[in-house]
């Protein structure tokens, strides 16, 4: 089942040439970040990313974006098992034509999106080299040895989101699709900040949380397929998403779905919880004046349900998942694909209602 | 002083701008790796670094050593703080054009250095991208709250290093001047090992301690620059080069102290202690079968003496460690400038021995 996602098939492969630590407390695919057992009650997060792919693929141009985005994924994988994060390492490679603004913009942002979750750049490594690569590596420790975990969510659970859904989506439709109106103002509005407050609270109450940086139908699906389970969308769903991912969707006339299935995300987190402990969620979260988001029901058979059209429609999440390896990251061919994919669901439900 | 490098410059312009956690005991410059307080007898070391420049220059063309080296750089910064290795973590940014074969030495050669150092590989990251690029980030303990720093050391203090150098750059030497003989001997010797068991050793009884990822006199000439002294190699300092490197030297008819010059190290811990303590630190090493090799003394005056021709002749460090800079980090032009270094020295020393 893991394997049918082309990313799994290559981290599996990857990681099956490693001998395990016996301190390490999580197996591959497991948590979005590592858990190295320092002592009885004191766990280690790690975790890393690089911002490679985004700044070739022309996602990423702004240096201060660039580096706040290489902060806040790292960061936000600390915030999906429930870390405090102590810092982050930056290792930079910067090639020759890097201006003294650009570097500063760069470094600016790195700083910035660590001061919004009260941390702090610890060191790193600059290099020169062709490409811009941008490398972050982030420490965090679990108080009491509570840590979150992908693992753990049951049919009848109830999934949540930290926040508000689609922005990352619509800031990659506005660069690669088209421009103007709604889709302008998603280019200024993707700023995302890691949730690590909210994650801090979740560690106990969520029976599986993963981060949404690869949007929330992919983290959905990973979910789902590590826990062999389903999940459908509550109906309503369209109220998780932001409302500039609602605008650009009308504005354009694109379907509002697709802005939960294109893979580049908001660093949310998706989180499972018992419904029994719905209402103390929500009193808990009243305390650090946050609103989770419903956005479905855990469900018995492996599929991905979402109402559309006055019916329930399955999504193929594997195939949309696996689409951007199929086009060579082209990310104007991938958006025509999944517009193409938004157009086939249409016809094939029963109801051929426009968007 | 410090800025006089131009890779001090450009790390130094970086870090200006991230504010210090509080609980980050080192400033830049002053640890190979990032020391953080977790409890009053724990500290953390983070370190990271990417192999990028190795590959783009053609000095790593082996899957294998390129993961080696990917893990060893990161797992020597852990040794030269005297940290116990938890485990390393590795973004790996993989051209479309990697084979099975390849993707599979380059896991085998990051599981192998860590094998040899006792540690493992956590987990980490994979993206696609236009050229291979490998970060690693190593995380340790320290035990007992005690840790080595580069910053102490003091005239009179004695300088070692854990062992014989110099293989780094002959390995370097091999691809970029000329083959053969001694020289393609050193292509396959080139396998450093961290020094990690040596490092913890030495954590209380060095006053300073630098690995030498960057070349023996760069690694000396820093650790000068940062406690404001000099360094005098003793006589005799050939006895400290590799035999592959001496072999190499003569073969070619280059000045053996070139192999100490180049940027390409061999990745051992530069240390200083206090004359009081040798015979203590020669009895230490015993008990893990470790021959501490000498190399020089601390001096008051900030210059860097090696006996030379039958008299003390002064390097220029900094010239040296700029040329890599100067000459757009092109290799074969790098070692014709070392070359032209080493002739000029020759040439300005009153007895005009040949080599």
């Amino acid at each position: 089942m893991m394997n049918e996602i082309s990313e799994n098939r290559l981290i599996g492969q990857l990681a099956s040439q490693f001998l395990r630590s016996p301190i390490q407390l999580n197996r591959f695919h497991e948590t979005d970040a590592e858990i190295i057992q320092l002592s009885d009650d004191l766990l280690l997060a790690l975790t890393t990313d690089s911002i490679a792919e985004e700044i070739s693929l022309g996602l990423y141009v702004d240096p201060y974006l660039i580096g706040w985005m290489t902060a806040t994924a790292n960061l936000s994988d600390l915030a999906a098992v429930g870390a405090k994060p102590l810092g982050i390492l930056i290792s930079e490679i910067l090639p020759a034509g890097c201006d003294q603004v650009f570097l500063i913009e760069l470094q600016r942002g790195l700083q910035e999106a660590c001061s919004a979750c009260g941390t702090f750049v610890l060191g790193g490594d600059a290099n020169r080299g062709p490409k811009l690569v941008m490398t972050g590596t982030a420490a965090g420790l679990c108080s009491k040895g509570r840590c979150l975990s992908r693992i753990g969510m049951k049919p009848g659970d109830m999934v949540y989101s930290t926040g508000l859904l689609g922005i990352g989506n619509a800031y990659a439709f506005s660069l690669f699709n088209r421009g103007g109106g709604a889709f302008q103002y998603a280019a200024t509005a993707y700023k995302p900040i890691a949730r690590i407050e909210e994650g801090q609270l979740l560690a106990g109450l969520a029976t599986s949380c993963m981060d949404s940086s690869d949007g929330a139908l992919s983290t959905l699906d990973q979910l789902t397929r590590l826990n062999s389970v389903g999940f459908r969308f509550n109906d309503g769903w369209e109220n998780a998403l932001h409302p500039i991912a609602r605008q650009a969707a009308k504005a354009a006339g694109l379907p509002a779905w697709l802005f939960l299935a294109g893979q580049h995300g908001e660093f949310e987190l998706l989180f499972a919880i018992s419904p029994e402990i719905e209402d103390q969620l929500n009193e808990t979260a009243k305390t650090i004046n946050w609103n989770p988001i419903p956005l479905g029901v855990v469900t018995e058979s492996p599929r991905i349900e979402i109402p559309l059209f006055g019916e329930i429609v399955e999504l193929d999440a594997a195939r949309i998942r696996n689409l951007a390896a199929k086009i060579d990251n082209d990310p104007y061919r991938y958006i025509n694909r999944l517009l193409l994919m938004g157009d086939e669901i249409r016809k094939g439900a029963k109801n051929h209602a426009s968007y």
